[in-house]
């Protein structure tokens, strides 16, 4: 029975504010049998590539609500997360040694995942492995489910979608062109600002830093306000788009980004709009969607190998560099999906 | 052909922050022919009981988006708003002599209505006239269309509403009852709050301005969270609301009075919670609804005779008294359905 270390990248305490990387620590004091306990009903997997997810910054306070959809993580455990991997040993029959699957798993080398509902067999290899982690996994999920499934999208459409080059952003965007919709994308560097306009086809981008007064921004790429809001950051932005929605306008929730790190969330003034505009505001989560999976892989993998969709991934090596990539979300230093491969250790 | 004074509610100026009774003026210095223009299409009609409702506030304002529902009142004209009245002649084959309507008309003894498509005949006289502008009249549409159409209320679902004892609220909670909802509502008096509990039989009641901690109040009220709440008052409350939804709840947002008199709408903070308890917020204009009416009427007329829904008006009598009835929705001195009798003038 092999024993090898096994490399981790844990969290040292609760975080209030911005993540540093001192929130985390990597260690390789660990050790693991590699061989499940007898009787598991689990998979024992080799990480490969791990995803690096906005959402994953609430795990990182005490959650005390057990209706959350999610968990903290533990102080002195390792971080959690999506993941694609390689299955060493299954005690479940939907897997067997040497399937690759995307799902949670464990912010280190081998990991043993007993919650293995969440675990998705990958039964397409003809595109980028690390895909898994972000357009064929959770963020394109999210991607299509909160474009499609909640804000109805129509040909001819005003779609805006902030945080526009992020792993969902850039998908959401690329979507609406493919429908025929106007769409226009903000995100914060000239670089990715450049990405939606060259690389992901968005009609008109912005540098929502250089806007002093982000109403009139909209109201210069929007002169006949918003139907669709895809909403990945919310404060400012979200007030300022509720100055600017056209009539039965749609705004999916999908993450508020710009909050995440502030102690108290900042205030959203302009609400009394959606009454006059007869908008809806509409919170998701992705796992409630999964049902539309295969579906989905129906219509993204032929888009993907036909060019008509593509993919922008920010990869780091190693995990070392993990906690580095996590924190860097937060300040917009990613270009893409961030993804941190691992399948070399 | 008979010419009368024609006594009148005119609006003095724009209105900014709280109305005051001086914004408004009553003359009786115009003149009316009772007679319809050769060629009208329209109906001159005799008012009888004029609606004081919250979204007037706005046509007080200086309103500058076309898109608006509804126009801003022109300073030195009447008032206009919804109303019951009496046919003297008609220019539309839908309407003659004799009949009477609800719909929108002038804060004023006669007015020649010549929007005719929002006029409303009234069939069933068998219940009392004023309730036309009430309970069977817009505000009485505005809960069930808020309600049944936005809500999709469940039995057993928890159901809270704001200003559950004015001219909406007190239809929505009765609804919810009829349901098998669990209901409660805040209002700002006690003597609001014994109506709630002993007249609509909501299951609890509060007044919101004893509470030096909503959320705190709402958690007591509502130990398992909110799944519908029917938002008339915005700010604070709706804040306090979003801190203690269940999974898929459902905002339904009719109106937010705590707001329209404010310079600048108060921030709300904890629109997070719509994603992690997958929640809508919903904005609506009833317009879009009196489709409906027919089916409403259906369902109204019969609780109404059975005793199954009540409904309490607050009537003053006379046009002189029309402003400060109308100032008082503002300060929420009316106790329910705030109504102007004029049909004695």
């Amino acid at each position: 029975m092999a024993e090898v270390k096994n490399k981790q990248v844990l969290l040292r305490d609760y975080v209030c504010g911005y993540p540093k990387e001192s929130d985390m620590y990597v260690t390789t004091t660990s050790t693991l049998n590699l061989k499940l306990p007898q009787g598991s009903i689990g998979v024992l997997v080799k990480n490969l590539y791990l995803s690096c997810d906005p959402y994953m910054r609430n795990r990182m306070k005490k959650l005390l609500d057990p209706t959350y959809y999610a968990e903290s993580f533990k102080p002195n455990s390792p971080i959690s997360g999506f993941g694609v991997a390689e299955v060493l040993e299954s005690g479940d029959l939907k897997f067997k040694e040497g399937d690759l699957v995307w799902g949670i798993t464990g912010w280190e080398q081998y990991s043993v995942i007993n919650a293995t509902k969440s675990v998705f067999k990958i039964h397409d290899t003809d595109v980028p492995l690390s895909y898994y982690a972000g357009i064929l996994g959770m963020p394109g999920m999210t991607a299509y489910a909160g474009f499609y499934e909640l804000c109805s999208p129509k040909k001819g459409e005003y779609v805006f979608v902030s945080a526009a080059s992020g792993a969902v952003g850039q998908l959401v965007g690329q979507f609406a062109k493919l429908l025929g919709c106007y769409v226009v994308g903000s995100a914060g560097t000239k670089e990715k600002v450049d990405l939606l306009k060259n690389k992901f086809g968005y009609d008109e981008a912005f540098n929502y830093k250089e806007e002093a007064d982000l109403d009139a921004a909209l109201k210069r790429y929007f002169p006949e306000g918003i139907d669709i809001y895809f909403e990945n950051v919310g404060g400012k932005m979200l007030d300022a788009v509720l100055l600017n929605m056209r009539l039965n306008a749609r705004i999916a929730v999908c993450g508020m980004i710009s909050q995440y790190n502030l102690e108290y969330p900042e205030g959203v003034h302009n609400l009394m709009n959606l009454i006059t505009k007869q908008a809806r505001l509409q919170g998701f989560v992705v796992t409630n969607y999964y049902h539309l999976y295969p579906k989905f892989l129906e219509f993204i993998l032929p888009s993907i190998k036909q060019g008509k969709i593509v993919y922008v991934e920010d990869v780091v090596q190693g995990l070392e560099n993990a906690p580095a990539a996590l924190v860097g979300l937060f300040l917009g230093r990613n270009v893409g999906k961030q993804i941190v491969a691992i399948s070399h250790e």
